[in-house]
């Protein structure tokens, strides 16, 4: 299949996003800050977790992303002069002046991190992060982090589910930018929906940061700034392989009277500025001719003009791309227009005509991208914005992050709502496959506990589950989680989107078929060892 | 009311916002600039109109947001050498390099915008920007309006439904941070919720950057990371009105047998860690007493400690704040509460104890925010932070940008779809007051067809009605849009959130009940000339 227009792939990230400012936090964090250095526990090591509580989109599993902008957030945490002297004004006015010289010295040389590889399939429950370092740090740095994580991880995901609806073949591209939260959550978009399983953005500036491919042509906007052929300029055109300038404004007439005659349809119909924006654009880029032809109306003007222009593009050795359709039904409008590229194709002798591809872009949804699917359609590429980057039918993945250990003590919070408690501990994570090497379960442990070993039975008890107790036994195991930041520096290089999403689709294909089927998955096990088990048994007893 | 603590409002703007890069576009418009600049046509002058086409909510209005970021970033647009260069490795490889050279030189010198203010309530299909100037940069514009346009308007929108649903009273603080598009969806939220009616943010670079007021106290990792009463550290307090230093730890001991007897609790069921957590707090912030106090269970152990320790506080004069409920039924708990302060203010002679407020946050939308009012609840400020920063029952806005004008000539797109059509021609935008100044009808004019006179019946055509053609004469009238830039500058100062926050619950107090119904509003009417209808049906027909 021919590539879309403009398509490319820088080689390297670049490093011109900016700095997120440890300020973009809640205010409490500062004042729960000042309380630990007020009662000298500010340097207490304390363990925090971040993880969601339900997989979006009433899906079977999520993607984990968000990494690498957690690490450069971390490694370049601290406090400007400006910041604290802000701080000063809005914190109560008896904050201890040492507070604020106090604040002036914090980075985050005492902070590890233990994270799952950015684009992992994961699952609700699991902590995903684990921060460890001083109390006041370690809580400071809470908003930040869920902030980076959340949407992240929730559009990759989405992104995910919209790779299994399109399938393997079917081109997707992102174009979310103008209906995401501003600038930032619009790159966030791009980005991560590359990870998830896009192939290209319309994003610009993503392309340049992230190193996506980006493609895009033209808008209808362009093409109804065109009244006649008038204003088609310049008016020349070399062939390919050279020779003297052609006149193409009497041979696009010429292939129209043609096509108008093959297709049985009235040329006066034909809109000129249509049909010279068409030609303009052509002209200016004849190896990327890839309009948009639904500006007035597919069957009487944009399609015969595309064809016209597309034909005079092939007789000078060139090879139009396709057309894009942005409104109405994609499905039937998609076989209308490849049975005229093979009409044209076969008539005029246009072999080019075989390849040209079709783009469709028309508020497509997870759902409406299945059904596409099912029917006949002749659909090449999909555009996908507003349901994508708005994540519409489940706009957040509500990550929280919460305090399981301080000063070498365990702790956990109970809530009204049962289901807002946490599990309580430092622990270590281990995904259990089974003898295919699909994911079977994932075991939450003390990290002081030994590590389940292969064919060795472990007893655990499923969470969220009616069953209190189950026994099995490894075929298996691997440890989910790696320390990816330590002593203010990132421990590893960090992954490239490209290399990201490589792991993503490796991950998603190892999935079980229950586990990631779109619609009624089965439920993914995630358990805890006997001793966690024991532990918030205690707690809720009050005995810890 | 007592505020909440460390609510405060920064005086100034500052600016600390990042610029927002040319390249966050998507590379269409790059490639169709291109094509209009190998045409001849860059400099054509054009105008380009964004609008949106449904209320978002099912509502009957919206309010339009993000006029300042639109300003800012067309003052600072130009192409950096790097942008330049990345758009050189992008673009068709023929692509010519003159082309390069001229995005080098390209400004918003000749770009002119005529906008509503921001803040002001808006109708679907009503021209909210009209930007003008030579048609490649124009046309580059396009997609970094949109996004700045797009959420902001979208979530003042939801902010000020929010603000309809809890009436004018109850205090409405942002908390979204953390479930916001990025790091710059959260500050567009913090900022453009505020502006629809929100009174607090929980966004400490919101507060800085916007002079928002900012509000919070302690999470309840703050609460779970004390054990013991030993944690408390220091001890003693000294009163507010002078005075030797008291020891807490028997105060607060003596302070919970007496609560727990006049309450009827077991003082074996109070966590010592909250009791702990709640006077380590008291003791750091002594004026700015309020926690959350669900950590474990608020009968016998949250709200008990918390009494203990405002009463300790207000034995020494200090002015407890209040309490936080964070999960549970937030109404029924909040009378419970309440009772219990009354119970202390009479059985222990704490007038202080007749103050306190009561913070809910637990996952509020606006349904439940409705369905909250509508019960007994002693509420007095709510926190909401999914449902308002997702905007999740309807999470875009759908504005587009389209070209309506070039080089003196009106345009107008058709489409396959009718609905996706546009009203050709560079307008001027009128609302009619009734008598008691009410908005009444927003009429589009041609911006050379003469206004509408008070007084003189004008005749017009309601857009989306089954009505062809109405008939009415203006008590008032009023110009929609004012010219913001032009020649590269900003005409007006721009507003301080403040300002537009108060202009923007001004113009919703001006709606018609009907028009601001939150449910099963009336539909209001926007309406277009009969010059604009005769150009619409000739345009239709192929003659123009």
């Amino acid at each position: 299949m021919a590539t879309v227009t403009g398509e490319t792939c820088a080689t390297q990230e670049t490093s011109v996003r900016h700095r997120v400012s440890p300020l973009l936090t809640d205010l409490y964090q500062f004042t729960m800050a000042y309380a630990y250095w007020r009662a000298g526990r500010h340097n207490e090591h304390a363990v925090f977790e971040l993880f969601f509580r339900d997989n979006p989109f009433n899906g079977g599993f999520s993607l984990f992303a968000g990494l690498s902008d957690c690490v450069q957030f971390l490694r370049d945490f601290c406090f400007t002069h400006e910041d604290v002297e802000y701080l000063r004004t809005v914190l109560p006015s008896n904050t201890h002046p040492d507070f604020f010289t106090y604040l002036k010295t914090l980075d985050s040389s005492g902070v590890s991190v233990s994270a799952v590889a950015e684009g992992t399939v994961v699952f609700a429950q699991v902590p995903l992060l684990e921060v460890s370092g001083p109390l006041a740090v370690v809580q400071l740095l809470e908003t930040s982090l869920l902030c980076l994580v959340n949407y992240a991880s929730l559009v990759c995901t989405n992104a995910a589910r919209f790779r299994l609806a399109a399938g393997p073949k079917l081109r997707l591209m992102e174009m979310g930018l103008r209906r995401a939260q501003g600038p930032d959550g619009g790159l966030t978009a791009s980005h991560y929906t590359y990870i998830g399983g896009f192939d290209l953005t319309s994003n610009a500036l993503a392309g340049r940061l992230f190193g996506i491919p980006v493609a895009g042509t033209i808008a209808h906007s362009y093409v109804t700034s065109f009244t006649s052929l008038e204003e088609v300029c310049p008016k020349t055109l070399m062939p390919l392989r050279g020779g003297d300038p052609v006149e193409l404004v009497p041979l696009v007439k010429d292939w129209l009277g043609r096509v108008c005659q093959l297709l049985g349809a009235n040329p006066q119909q034909v809109r000129e500025g249509e049909l010279a924006a068409f030609l303009s654009y052509a002209i200016a880029y004849p190896c990327n001719f890839l309009p948009v032809i639904d500006s007035y109306n597919v069957s009487s003007s944009g399609l015969p003009s595309f064809c016209a222009v597309a034909l005079v593009l092939c007789e000078l050795q060139y090879q139009p791309l396709g057309v894009r359709l942005d409104s109405g039904d994609l499905c039937s409008q998609s076989v209308e227009v490849r049975n005229v590229f093979r009409q044209c194709s076969k008539h005029f002798s246009v072999t080019a005509f075989e390849s040209l591809i079709i783009v469709g872009t028309n508020s497509i949804s997870e759902k409406s991208l299945s059904e596409l699917k099912k029917r006949d359609n002749e659909i090449d590429v999909v555009g996908v914005g507003t349901h994508l980057v708005t994540c519409m039918s489940h706009p957040s993945l509500g990550c929280v992050y919460k305090l399981v250990e301080v000063g070498g003590r365990p702790r956990m919070k109970l809530s009204e709502d049962p289901e807002k408690s946490t599990l309580p501990g430092k622990k270590a994570i281990y995904r259990l496959l089974d003898t295919d090497g699909h994911p079977q379960m994932d075991l939450i442990y003390l990290s002081e506990e030994p590590a389940p070993k292969v064919g060795e039975p472990v007893t655990c008890h499923p969470l969220g589950s009616v069953k209190a107790v189950q026994s099995i036994t490894p075929a298996h195991v691997t440890s989910l989680r790696l320390e990816v930041f330590s002593q203010g520096k990132i421990m590893h290089p960090l992954s490239s989107a490209y290399e990201s999403r490589v792991h993503a689709q490796t991950s998603v294909q190892a999935l079980n078929a229950q586990h990631k089927k779109l619609e009624g998955p089965e439920s993914y096990t995630v358990a805890v060892s006997e001793r966690i088990h024991s532990l918030v048994s205690d707690i809720r007893r009050g005995n810890s």
